[in-house]
Order: C-alpha cells, then structure tokens, then sequence
C-alpha cells in the first residue's frame, strides 16, 4: 500500500454549542465533546483507510477550558500515526471568542480506531508519512503512547516498554 | 467534612441503544458511550458533593466489545477517591443478551470531575471510605492515576512520580 | 415455565433533566417523562420475558409533582403481576435535592406491556412470585385494574367486574 | 369569563415516524407516542386558557394498534371539558396508508391539564360549550373521568363517586 | 389519473419552538424552519401522489419575522401546482400570540418535490384542481416560477422563459 | 471597517449522515441540509461580522443529488459580497465516496445573514474584498441576486432592476 500523508485525510467540523449540550454552568458537557471528537475522529480514520473505522481506545483527555454556550467550536482530526490495522488520530479542539474573533486551544485528545471490513474484521491500513514539524513529533510520541496503552490493558509488561520506561529512568 | 461511601452514591443509568447512536456497522458509536458514561459520572460526583461536578479528565479508555443495536446497557458509577476538591469515578458498563438474559462487562472508564460552586471556583469535597475489597483496590490504584495524569500534563516530572516509577523498575 | 422474582429484572435508570426538555416554567414535560417510564418499563418487561415487548397500556397517571431542569430524575420499573401474555409494570419515580440529598417521590405510573416474537406475535410470559409486602400489595391490586382496563376498553360489562364492583359497594 | 367552542383551540399535528423513534419491530414506541399527544394537548390547552398549561394527569391510554416506521402519524386534540382551573384535552391519532391514502384510528388519549401564571399558581379558564355531538358525548363523559381520577388518587371515596358508581350497579 | 383538490392533501403541523432550536437570540432558526417546512411539505406531496417524496428544489425563501422561544407554530402546506412527475408545494407559516391569541403570518415558502417509486425512479403524479382564489393565483404563479428555476439552473435560455420575460419588460 | 477577505471568515463543516437525518429511501432529508447549511453559513457570517447574525433569505436551492445514509458530507461557506448590514454567503456541499474517495459535489445554496446587536437591530459589516477568480465571478453575480430577492418580495419594480432585466432583453 502506498503511504499516504496526514493532509490527504485531515477533518475540519466546526460547530456551534447548542442549549441541549449544556451544564448547569452553561458550558458545553465534556461528554458532548467527546462524542462529537470521536466523530471527526472516525471521518479522519474511514478517510485514511477507505474503510468503516471503529473507535478502539481513547487517551488520556483532560478538560482544562470550558467552552460557553453559543461559543463556536472547531475540531482538526489529523491521523498521528499508523500500526497494521490501526490508526492514531489526533484531535486539536479551537473554540472563537465572537467579538474579538481571537481563537483559544480549548483541547486536544488522542483516539485510536482499527479499519475493518464488512464483517467487522480488522484490515490493513496504508502507511503514513508526516510532513511538518509538528506532525513528526506527534508520529514520535505514538509508539510511547502505544506502549503505555499496552502496559494499562495488561498486555505489556512495564519492563518491556522500552520507549516509555526511558520517561521515568 | 464526614467521609462518605461509595454506595452513597453509587449511580446506575439502564437505557436502550437507539438506531440514531449506532455506526454502519450497527454498534453502539465510542463517542456515544463516552457522552453517556459522562452523564452517569457527572451524577455520582454530585451526590457524593451536592455541589455541580464539571468532568476535569477521562483516563485512558479501551473499547473491547461492540455494543450492538438494540442492547441492553447498564452503566454502574461509583467514586473511587477523592482529592481535595477532585473526585476519580470508575464506570463500568454492561450489556445484557436479550434471548439468555446473560450481563456481559462490555467496557470500563476512569473519569475525574472537579467540585465547582455557583461561580465555577472549585469547593473541598467529602472524603471517601472504601468498604468492599474491590472499592479498595480502586481507591490505592488512583493515586498511581493522578500521578500519571500529572505527568501527562506536563505538571510534575516522571521521576517525582514516585508511585508510577516503582511500576516499571 | 419457572416463576421469576420482581428482583430478576427490576430496573433503575438515572438521568439529568436537559434544557430541551422543559417546558416554559422550566420544569420537565409531563410527555418526556411518559417516555422515559415506557423506557425503563419495556427493559423491564424484555428482561423478565426475554422477548421484545410492546406497550399494551398505561394506566392513569397523575403529575403532583413538578421536576425542575437540572434535576436528577431516577426511575425504578419492576414487574407487579403478570397474566398470560403480558406484563403490568410498576414506574416509581424519585428526584432528588442537590443541597440536602434528600429524595422525594415524584411521581409513579403502571404500564403494561405484551411480549411478542419476531412477527408481533404474542408469546407467554414465566409467571412472577411476589417477594416483599409492597410487591404482595401491588401484585393484589393488579388484577381490579385489568378489570378497570378491559372495562374501560369496552371488553367487559361493568357487572363482571367482581373486584372492581366491590369498591363501589 | 366568556365561554368558547372547542374548535376555538383545536390543535392538528401532523408529522412523520423517524427512524429514531421506533423499537425493534420498527413501529413507533409508545412512550414517544405519549409525548408527541402531550405536546399537541399542551398546545390546545393553551390556546384555550391562554395561559402555560401543565399536564396534570393522563387518563387510561390503550395501544391497540402499531404504527410503522415511516407513516404518517396526524394528532387532533380538543377541550373535552373544563372545570375550574383545568382542562381534560381530548387527543385522536390517525395513521394513513400511503398506497391507499385510508386513514385509519391509531389511538385516543385523554390527558388534563391546569393553567398556570408565571408563579406556576393555578388560574381560571374560561369555560367550553361543545357543538357536536360527539364534543358533548365527551363533554358528558368527563365528569365521570373526573370522579375515577379523584377516586384512584384517594381523594374521593368510592361511594361519593355518584355518575362512576351508575355504571357498576 | 384523476384530478385531486389541494384541500384532498392539505397539512397542518403544528409544535412549539423548544430551547434546542433557537438562536442566541432566542428565536427559532432559521434551518430549523427550513427542516420543518420540509417535513410538512413532503407528507403533502407524499398525500396528494401517495408515493414517496422527494425535495427537488426550494424557491427564495425571505425571513421576516423572527419567532421567539415557546411560541407555538402552524405551518400549513398544500399543493400549489403540478407537473408530470413534480408537484409545487405552497407553506404558509402561523405563529400565535400567547396572551392576545392573535395569529399573525410569520414566513412562506415554496417547495418542489419528485414523486418516486421503490428504486427512486420518477413517477406520473395526478393533476391538481384549485378551487379558492388564492389556490388559482398560486396555480398560475407556478409556471413562472417553474421557468426561473429552470434559468436559474441553466436549463432555460433567458429569453425562452416567456412568463418570467414578459415581467420585466 | 477595514475590509476583510472571504478565507478570514471561511467555516468547514464535516459531519457524518445519521439514520435519524434520512428519508424513506435512505437519504438525507433536503430539510436536514437546509439546516445545517445555515448553521455553517451563520458561523461564517458572524465571523466576518463578530455579531449575531440572523438568517434574512435563502436563495432559490436545487437538490441534484440524493446523499445517502452513512456519507461523509463536507459544507464549505464564504462570504460571496457584503452590503450595508447584510452579508450574502455561498455554501458548498461535498460528498465522497467511501472506497474511492473521490469527491462530489452534491449542492450549493446562497443564504444572507443580517448582522445585529444585542437587541436584535441590524448593524453595519465589513466590506469584502474577493481573491480568488470564483470569489470574485460570486460578488459579482450578488448585485442580480438582491435586485431578484427585491423584486421577488415586492419591494423593487422590475423595470428598475437593471441587472437583472438585462439577462432578459
């Protein structure tokens, strides 16, 4: 399979914080926006692979912003990272203040979803070859990300995580 | 403030999987699972606070069995430890077999909700009291999760991570 | 087939009141509730039966108390009594005071519910066994309200309403 | 107060079934059903009172008949009858066939609303006079809804209820 | 085919304006509007061929009038002209003044729909007959209607467009 | 104001076709479309603008092309010309194909957004200066579409539309 480049399947879905998404404090839910980067996710990854892309794990998401009722949100999926069948997406989040039209880093997160076929079995995905500095970086992390992934789910021992175990030595 | 226990506020969310959740595959949406366990969580944190809980983090969450259509779902939140004005809620989620009325574990996800008042400043919480064997394997193994989180965040050095590092030496 | 208890397939649903669920005084449509019992009340029904169950009739339902947006609302559905192919199923429904905790009973409803297969066909149902007193009193009362519900349907002359008759007289 | 006719306030609501609103046998679930009748009743009771009208109860409602997936569903809800402070709404459901274009009853509901002000306090409705004779069929009937409701919330003994207890002897 | 009456197919939906529809304004949007008009629209023109509907195009649609947050809305549709496979569909849009009760006209628009079959073929539609005054204004308004469409989409020549040219000159 | 280019205020949109958004024959409703084309093209007015802005009129929109259930559908909007406190905005709609990836263009409409203040009273915009051969083929086919919008409600004679009689004559 050729490789393919993160700007071939890059997903831009801006919206506005409607009252239904709310908490009582009036900002967007952080379950909403989960589920709404989960869909700019899966666009990215069915875009990468040409196949329907089914959520597989989701990183460590920390909420540090809330986003106001009103507030226009944007959401940049761009796939970080490839492995056989799955792929790493990451997910920046900008939300706009109306009057100054300055825009904020509202958050980032990082899902992982596996290409399948038909049947829901897992299929080989195209290679990916990042372009920018930024993206290099985000290609690098993924393997340590990868590996702490494998060390929480119990399917790597700490000691054999060898990029990730370089952290705290 | 009196400790409480996790059965104070033990929250249960039993629903559907309805046709506008599911993905083309007819499972449940990641991002739909996400958006509800939010929910539940949300509700665990304010009965354990009586204040409103804003979602601070989501720990790493693996999606390992596909929730179809039409399914059962059961979602279980319970604190598992508290901080000084953080709460860690564990969420388990099961789904029923319709014809032998079978539960099966379908996920599990770690969230952190912070106590806010009418203003949005974070407010001391009660302390938690874990009672069964399982609630107290939970309450050690958060403090190795706030650790981790720090770390993440760029908020305290991997080698000050004391609890974390002693994992993988 | 064998007895069940109202314990086997008893369900608890907790949820927040959304903003686009309320009415102008800011209190939760009577209508969103009904939907949410029929929720609830068919898990209920398809886990004691083990069938798909469709909603037969809802019995009268009185709304003394209003639920403001924001609350937790959590509904309890059991089985009160069956009959051969259908279900009578109890909806006690609880809010709860974000301050003090306290729960107040706010509303209850009796759906009934037949249990069909694949065609729509109605499919007995294993009989249900009574456990607590307010399970007993509840699965007494059932059988005056079938007669109430086939009277009222026009499917039985008032005089053949024994236990129904007895009330009046 | 100067009295009005049903047709003053009358309410039709026609819309389609969507996909997100039937069970597993893609028919329309009865709960969304229920809400659907509550919203066209509200509609009606307000035009009548002109005041917010909250649903107060809902009388005995049986499903005889299934409404598919993509039908036409058309609600008519009418002032049956008014007492002081409330109205008991008449609701008629019709479904049609698309091929032959024949309309067939669905269902009837019969829901009782009180007009509220700003403060939520019950306010006086100006009374009804029906035209038809089906409106003053229904109209008769209501007074006897009226004491069956008072007599199952306990707020009325069986043998006061004069125009009920007629109907069993 | 035999001639129907616009009267055989008329629509009426009437709903409330919920929180979840409206803008920072707290007026409803103006997509919602369109999506309603829409629905309306296409169960008249599903009525008047019964065979399933499809948009084929909207006319300008102007906003006038803003409707506000808890106003209920009629929206009336009614098939304005037809053609071989096309029907032209006429939207008059109602709001009401809670206190006064006064109705007052807040949108129109004009939708045209295909008549399909099962595989999404066009289909022959029966000819309509307008009877009221404004029925026949609204016939004879459709064919210059129907050319601006057709110039509009490229596939008229100006000056071809008889009905339309003779307004201009 | 200083006049600002389209790609300042330029809004992506991608989002998935849900089952809850689709017709009969399994593809998006025109009105779910119209929706969403104004909430993408009211974020792209209120970013030229830094106001509210609230739908005015919705050119004539032709759907060539059904969009299937489970589509990856892309809406780009941009200012097309400004006039005094109205903006005109061009939308784009992309679908693709999911194995191919090719990408298709399935509509295009022109909504106009009215700029206003907290009270809802129509304020000045920046003007627009067009880069690109389309942008500025779109400013100037703006100038016919608002005499058309004008005369078509009545408010300008159509001898005195000079651009657009010209298409005529």
């Amino acid at each position: 399979m050729n490789p393919k480049k993160p700007s071939d399947s890059r997903t831009v879905m801006t919206d506005l914080v409607l009252p239904s998404e709310t908490n009582p404090l009036n900002n967007l839910f952080g379950g909403e926006l989960l589920a709404r980067m989960d869909r700019a996710a899966s666009i990215t990854a069915r875009r990468h692979s040409r196949r329907v892309a089914v959520t597989a794990s989701v990183n460590h998401v920390a909420f540090n912003r809330s986003v106001p009722l009103g507030s226009v949100v944007t959401l940049e999926a761009a796939i970080s990272r490839t492995f056989r069948t799955s792929m790493e997406v990451y997910i920046d989040v900008w939300m706009e203040d109306r009057v100054s039209g300055e825009r904020t880093k509202a958050n980032e997160a990082i899902y992982t979803f596996v290409a399948v076929d038909e049947t829901g079995k897992p299929t080989v995905v195209p290679p990916i070859e990042p372009e920018t500095e930024l993206e290099k970086i985000r290609f690098d992390g993924a393997l340590r990300r990868k590996q702490l992934s494998l060390v929480l789910a119990g399917k790597m021992k700490p000691h054999d995580a060898t990029e990730l175990k370089a952290l705290f030595i």
